[in-house]
C-alpha cells in the first residue's frame, strides 16, 4: 500500500477573529488586531509548524478575507489544494475581548451564512481529503449548518468505508445548537473513532457524565467505543484511556495572554504522537503546545520540532496513572 | 404650530467600517481601524456637530458593536430615542483599502442580513420621526431589503401627509441593486421632495441625465418635480437649481487621506443651509464639509461652527450662474 | 411632587489624563494615551452606563481639550447642559505612570489655574442642578479653589435648602490643601449628608479615625451626623453603616491594569443601591464596578447593566455584618 | 518532453529589511517595521501572486529570522524546497529610511557574512533548478561572494548545457563591487539569455551605454546577445526590444510610499508576459506591478490576478513604437 | 584672549508638544505624541548637531516633563548647566494638528505661568551664558512675562558691554502680546545686533515693512542697525543683507510632513555660516535645515554634518542677487 | 593629589537590541522596539543616572545605528569623547523575545564582526580612561575578539600600575566561548580587583564554586584576592563580602516585564555605594536598581536619585550577616 500523502487531512471553518487590545472594550476600540481562527485549522496549523504533512479543506470567498486565511495557513505550510473558492458569499468573524478578571472572555460572533457553512457534499475532493493517515474533524461543523452536517457525515462514512482512521473533537457551541441536538448528531458520528477529543464540560453535557476523572474517560470509551479518549480538564491537564491504559499530563506553569486555542493545540499534540504511535508521547505534546500557544496572540500555534521537544523536558509531572 | 423637536430626523443604517492602514493590503492585515459610518448617519453627525437637533433612527443589536455606533452618534449629539434595539442580529460591516493610485478604493462589504435589513415598519415610532422640521432619507435604505424599502415608503406616504418636508439623496449602490430595480423604486418616493441630491453618475443611471450640467440638474428636477435640486461633480465641486436659480460652488482645494462621507457631508452642509432658508449657503457649507471630512479618518465629520465658519470664508469661487 | 429631571448631579473638575504606555517612563516617553478622568465626572459616567439620568456640571474652556472631555461623556449619555463654557482658559491635566512594582503609581499634576478652577456660583443654573433625586460633590472641589469652595457651600446650602438628598465624597487631596484646611472646610458641608464616602486612609487623616474598623464607620457617622458612611478598605473591600446595620462587602478578585477610579466606582455603584433604597445592595454593585474600572485604561468605568448583573452574582462573600 | 516541474525558479539572497516609520531618523528610533527583501525574492512572489509554480533557492540559518523569510515566501505560495538551512549563521539586514525629499532614500546595509554569503555550488539541487521554463538569476548574487560568484557562473553553464532559458537582471550594487568588477563577472554570464533586465544607469555604468533610449536597448542587445533586452527609464517607464520590434510603455501614474522593488517587480511582469509567449504583454505586466508595489510598504509585491488584468486596463499610453 | 567655552548660548523656553496623529482630530484623540519645541532650544539642537558648542539656559521643573526635555537636548549635545532647576512649577505645553488642506494648522497653547515664564535674572549664571562667540535670543521670550523681558533685557546689555555679538529672531506670537507691546519691547533690544532675522509678515506687523523685497530687508537694517538681516519668505526662500550685499536663496523643494521648526532651522543655518564667517553660505545652510525639519515630525531637527553638506550640493538655485 | 576627571570610566560594546511586542513570535513579527543594551553601556547610564561622572569607550560606526547608541547614552549623561569612530564597521544586534512561561527568554545574537570587536588597543586614550575613581569592565569584552581581549588586558596593567581601583563582573558568556577558556583568560585579570561581581552559576562554571552562599563569597575571594565580592543569587537577592563582614539582600518584590539589565544595574548600585564608601549600602542601591530595571523596557534603567533614595526605604530585608 502507498504511503498516504497527507499525515492528516482536516475540514472545517476558519473565521475572522477581531481582538481587542487588553485594556479596552469593544464598544469603544478604535482598532482591533486580525488573526484567523478556527478549531480544525488550528490543528492544521499545528501539525504542519511539527513537519506534518496537513491539508486543510473548506468553502471560502475569494476576496481579500479568504485570501487572509490561506495566505496564513500556507504560511504554516497547510495544504489548500481542497479549498473550494467562491466568488461571492462572506467570510465569518467573531469579535473577542480578552478575559481580564472578573470579567470572562467576551465573544460576540458573526459567522452566520459563511462561504464554509454553505459548503455542500459534492464540492469535496474525497479522495484527495482520504488520502491521508488520519481524518480530524470537530463537532463544530455538523453545528454551522445542515450542508455542513451532511458533509461530516459523509466524510465519516467515507473514511470508514476506506478505513482511514478518523478523530473527532466533541466541542460543543451553545450558540450553536442545543445539547440535545448536538447529542443526537454527535453519537453516530463518533461511534469507533481512533480519537475521541471531549473537554470536561462536554462529557457533561453531551454524554451526561460527570464526577470521578477516570469514570468519564470510560464513559466516554463505553458510549462512542472509540479506541482512544482524551478528555480535558483545564488547569488541572489532560488525560488520555486507550482501553487499558490511563494517563494523566498537567498543564504547564503559563502565563496566559489569550486563552484561545488551547484545545485544538492538545489535540493537535495527541495527533501528533499518535501518529509516532504513542498516545502518552502525544498527551506532553498536547500540553506543551496547550502552554505554548496561551502565551501567544491568536488561534493558531507558532512553533518548531525544536522548541516543542526542548518544552517536552519540563512535563516531569504526569504519565501512566494505572 | 408648535417648534417641531428637531430640526432634522433621518434613518438609515450604519455600520462598522474596518479599514486596513495605508501600504498595507487587507489580505495580509495584522490590524484594522475601526469607524462607524452609513450615509444618514452620516449626515446626522455632521448636521449635530453644527448644533442641529437632529435624531437618528435604526434597528441594531444590543451587543458591543450596537453600542459601539451610538456611542459614536451620541458623543456628536444624535438623539438616538428612536433606535430600535434588538436581543439578537448582527451589525453589517465592510472592509475598506484606501485609494493608493493607480490602485482605486477598495471595498468588501459584509452587510447583508444585518438588524438594520430587518427593520420593519410596524418597530418605528413615526411621531418622533415626523416631529421635524425635516427628513432626510437616501436611494440606499429601500435598497437594503423589501423590509426596509417598506419602510422608507411609508416614512415617505407619512411625511408627505404631514406636511413635513423631505430631503432625499438617491445614492446608488450598484451591489444592492440594478438601476432598473433602482428607478422603480426611488422615482415615486423622491416625487416632490424639498431637496433631491443625486450624484452626476447616478444622474445618468437612474435618470438617463447626461452631458451638459445645467440640462442635469434641470432634468432632475423635471423628473421628480423636486424643489430644489443638488448635484455633485466630484472635484469639480457641487451646483443647485431651485427651479430659478442656477449654483454652482467648486471644491476646496484638499489633501485628501479617506475618501468616503464627502457626499454626505455635502448634503449635510445643503440641509444646514436650507434650514437657514438659503439653498446658495448651503452649497457652501457643503463643500467646506465635504473638504473636512476628505482630510479626516472616517466617515463621519467630525468640526465646529466656527471651524466651519472660518473656512466659509475660503468658498471663494462659485456662487450664482443664472 | 413631580418626578425629578435627573436620578443624580453632579458637579466638579474633570481633567485631561495623558499616561505612558507600560513599560516606559515619561521622561523618555514618544506618546501618551488620553482619557479624560475626574472624580464626579467619573461616577457620573458610571450612573449613566447604568441607565440612571444624569447631569454633570462644570466649567471648561471652548477649545477641542473642552469638547474632548465632553464628547466623552456625552457618548456615555450623561447630560452636559450646565457645563459653563468659557472663550479663554485652560484644562487641567495630569501626566500618569502606572505602578510597576516596586514603583507606586506615578503622578504628575499640572491642573493650577484651570477653567474648572475658576467657576463662579452665578455661573451654575442651580435649578437644573436641584431637578434631582441626589446630588453627588466631593471633597476635591473645595480644595481647587477659593471660588470652587464658594460654589459647593452655596449648593450644600442650596441643597439642604431644597430637600435635595446629599451624596459627599471626602477624596482627600494632599497636593491642594493640607489636612487642617481640609477638616476646617469639610467638616460643616458633610453634615446630615445622605451618603457619605470616606476612604480609611482618609478617615484618620481629616476625622482622626483609626483602628478596628467598625468603630471608624460608627465614628464618621458620629461626627457627621451622615444618614449612611461608606468607607473602603483598598483589597479589603468596602463597608457601609446606615446608623443601625453595618454591611461588609470583600473586593472582587481582580487583574489591575489600571489604578485609577475605582474609588469614583464604589460610590457609584453605592448610589446605584440607594436610589434603588437599598445600601447593601448598593455596596455590591460598587465593588463590582471598581473590579471592572480596574481592568480598563481609563478613569470612567465602560460597562452595562448586564454586564453588571452578571457579575454581581460573584459577590458572594459579602453581606450584612451586625 | 515533459512539461517542467516549475515556471520559473531562482536563486538569491533575502535579507530582514527594518524600515522606520516615517517622519523619523533611524537614529533616534523607537520601534522599526520588519519585511523580507531581495531582488530574487521579490520576483519570486510576484509571479507566485500571478499564479506561477515558482521555487526559490537559498541558503538560510535555522533561526526564527530565517524562518521570517520563509513563512514569508511560503505565504505567497513560493516553493521553498531547495533552501539550504545551516544550523549557524546570521540572516542579512538592512535599516531603511524612506525618501523624503531633499532627502533620497537612506539605507544602512548589515548584510557582510550571511548564509547566504556562504552558499556553495555543492549544496545545490541542480535537478530541481532546472526542472523549470526559466531561470532568473540578478548581478547582485555574484557581487556578494567568491562562492556565490561560483554558484551563478555554475547555474549559467548548467543552463546553457541543459537548455533552459535565462532571465538575467543587471542590478549593479556599488556597495559590494566596483563597475569594473562587475562589468567583467556579469558580461560573460548574461552572453546569450532570453531575457535581460537593465536599468539606465547601470547601462551607462557596466556598458558604457548612455545617450538616446533605442541605442541603450540595440547597444545591450549587441554586447550581450541576448534576445530580449529591457531597460527601466525610471518615472518614464520601460522600453523592451526583442532584436526586431521596440515597445514602450510609460510607468502608471502613482502615489509613492516605498520605493523598493519597483524593478524586480517590473522584472516579474515581463517574466509573465514572456512565459504568454508576449513580450509587449510583459512589458505592461510590469508596470503594473511595479506601480502596485510602490503603493505597499515592503519589498515584495501582494496582489492578484484578476487586479493586474483590472489595472492593465489603464495601461494605455504605450505599445510597440518600431 | 581666550577662545569662548561656547559658539553659541542662547535662552528661552522649550515646552512639551503634544501632537494629534494624521487625519484625526484633537478632540477624538486617544492619543498624541511628545516632542519637546521652543525656538531658542530648536536653534541649539540644529547647532548641535553640527557639532557646534552650544549651551541652552532655561528654567524647568525637576519633575519627568522638566527631564524630558533635557533628556532630548543633551541627546543631541546641548550643554545644560545653566538651566535653572525648580522644586515647584509647570512645563508649558501645547497641542497640534498638523495642517491637512484645506485646515490650516491648529495650535491648542497651554503655556501660561509655566516655569520658565518665572525666570528672574539674578538665577541666570551671566558669566557662563556670555563665555560664547554669539549670544542668541528670540522675540518669544520678552513675550511671556514681565520677568522674562527683565531677563532678555539684562541679557542684550551685558552682552553689549563684554562686546559679545547677539543674534536676534523676531518671531512675533499674536497670542503673547500685542503688535504696539512687541515694537516698544523689541525696537530697543534689536538695536545694532549682528544677526537680526524676521520674518517677512513680521516685518510689515512690527516694522511697518512691506512691498519689495530688498526694500524690506534694507527697512529692517536702517530700522534697527543691524549689522546682518536676514527675512524668510515661505516658499520662497530666504534673503540676507549685510549692509551692502544682498543674497536670496530659494527653499529647496520638500514634501512637506511636520511644518513646525522651520524658521530656527533656518536661523540655526545661518548662524552656523555666520560662525564660519559667510552669511551666504549660512544662508544656504539655513535652507537645507529647514528643508530637512520639514521632513521630520518634531520641532528639533536631527542631521549630521555630512548630511547637510551632501544636501548643500542641491542648493544650486540662489547666491548673490546685488 | 588632583580630583579625577570622572568617577567611573568603563570599556565594552554596547549593541542594538531588537525586541518583539509581547505575545509575537519573531518569526512573524512585523515590527519590533529598538533599544541600545551592552553590560557597561547599561552599568555606565545608570551610574550617571545618579549623577555620578561617568565615561563609556568603545569603538561604533559613524552611522545612524552607531549614533542611536550615543544619542541614548549622551542623553543620560555619558561622556563619550572617548568613543572611537570608524567610517566602517557594522554595529551588533539581538533579536529578543521576552520571556512567556513556559517559554524561556529567546535570543537571537548577531554581533560577530562587529565594529566594537574591531577595537584594538593603539585606538584607546588611556589617560582619559585612566582619570577615574574606578575603572569597570566585564568578562564579555574580552570574549569578544582577541583585539578586544589585549584591550582589556591592556586596560587592566595600565590601572594596576597607575593604581586606579578596578571593578570586575565576569559575566561569562557561553556563545562566545567556553568554560575553560573563559577560566584560563579571566582569573589573571580579576586578581585583585576591588569589586568582583560574579553571577551564581558563573561561580561553578568559571572557578568551580558551588553549594553554600557564603562558601561561594568566600571562594571567589580566595581565587582572585579581590577585594570586594558581589554574587547574585537571582530571586534570592545578593550578598556582599569585603574580606571581614557578609551582607545579604534580598530582591524587591517586583512585577517584571523586560528581564535584561538586572545584573548590570546591581553592579551600578554597587559601585555607587562603594563610591560612597559602603559596600553594604551599594548593595541596597544594586538591589534597587535591579528592581526598578526590570519593570521597564531596556536594558538600561531610567531613574533619579530621588526615586533610588524612596525605593532604598523599601529594602528592609536585608544587612548585615556576619
Amino acid at each position: 500500500m502507498p504511503t498516504p500523502r497527507f499525515d492528516v487531512t482536516t475540514l472545517g471553518e476558519v473565521m475572522i477573529r477581531l481582538s481587542v487590545p487588553p485594556g479596552q472594550r469593544l464598544e469603544s476600540a478604535a482598532s482591533v488586531d486580525l488573526h484567523p481562527g478556527g478549531a480544525e485549522g488550528n490543528v492544521a496549523v499545528a501539525l504542519a509548524r511539527l513537519k506534518r504533512r496537513v491539508a486543510w479543506v473548506s468553502r471560502l470567498p475569494n476576496n481579500p478575507l479568504g485570501r487572509l486565511i490561506t495566505n496564513h495557513l500556507r504560511s504554516s505550510g497547510v495544504d489548500l489544494d481542497g479549498v473550494v473558492w467562491s466568488e461571492t458569499g462572506r467570510v465569518g468573524s467573531y469579535y473577542l475581548e480578552f478575559s481580564a478578571p472578573p470579567r470572562p472572555i467576551q465573544v460576540v460572533y458573526d459567522r452566520a451564512d459563511s462561504c464554509a457553512a454553505h459548503m455542500q457534499p459534492d464540492q469535496i475532493d474525497w479522495d484527495t481529503l482520504l488520502d491521508t493517515r488520519l481524518v480530524h474533524v470537530t463537532g463544530i461543523t455538523p453545528a454551522i449548518s445542515p450542508s455542513c452536517r451532511a458533509v461530516v457525515a459523509e466524510l465519516v462514512q467515507r473514511a470508514r468505508a476506506a478505513g482511514v482512521p478518523l478523530s473527532f473533537d466533541i466541542n460543543y457551541r451553545a450558540r450553536l445548537w442545543t445539547e440535545a441536538e448536538a447529542c443526537e448528531t454527535l453519537l453516530p458520528l463518533v461511534q469507533g473513532v481512533d480519537l475521541l477529543f471531549c473537554g470536561q464540560a462536554d462529557a457533561g453535557r453531551i454524554f451526561g457524565l460527570s464526577g470521578e476523572r477516570e469514570g468519564i474517560l470510560r464513559g466516554l470509551a463505553e458510549q462512542t467505543e472509540a479506541k482512544n479518549v482524551v478528555t480535558t480538564f483545564g488547569a488541572d491537564g489532560a488525560m488520555a484511556w486507550d482501553g487499558q491504559r490511563l494517563w494523566h499530563e498537567p498543564a504547564l506553569p503559563v502565563q496566559i495572554l489569550d486563552r484561545l486555542g488551547a484545545g485544538d493545540a492538545l489535540a493537535a499534540g495527541v495527533i501528533h504522537g499518535w501518529l509516532n504511535g504513542s498516545l502518552a508521547e502525544g498527551l506532553r505534546y498536547g500540553v506543551v503546545l496547550a502552554a505554548l500557544i496561551l502565551t501567544q496572540y491568536g488561534d493558531m500555534v507558532l512553533t518548531t520540532p525544536d522548541e516543542v521537544e526542548m518544552l517536552l523536558t519540563r512535563t516531569t509531572g504526569g504519565g501512566l496513572m494505572r
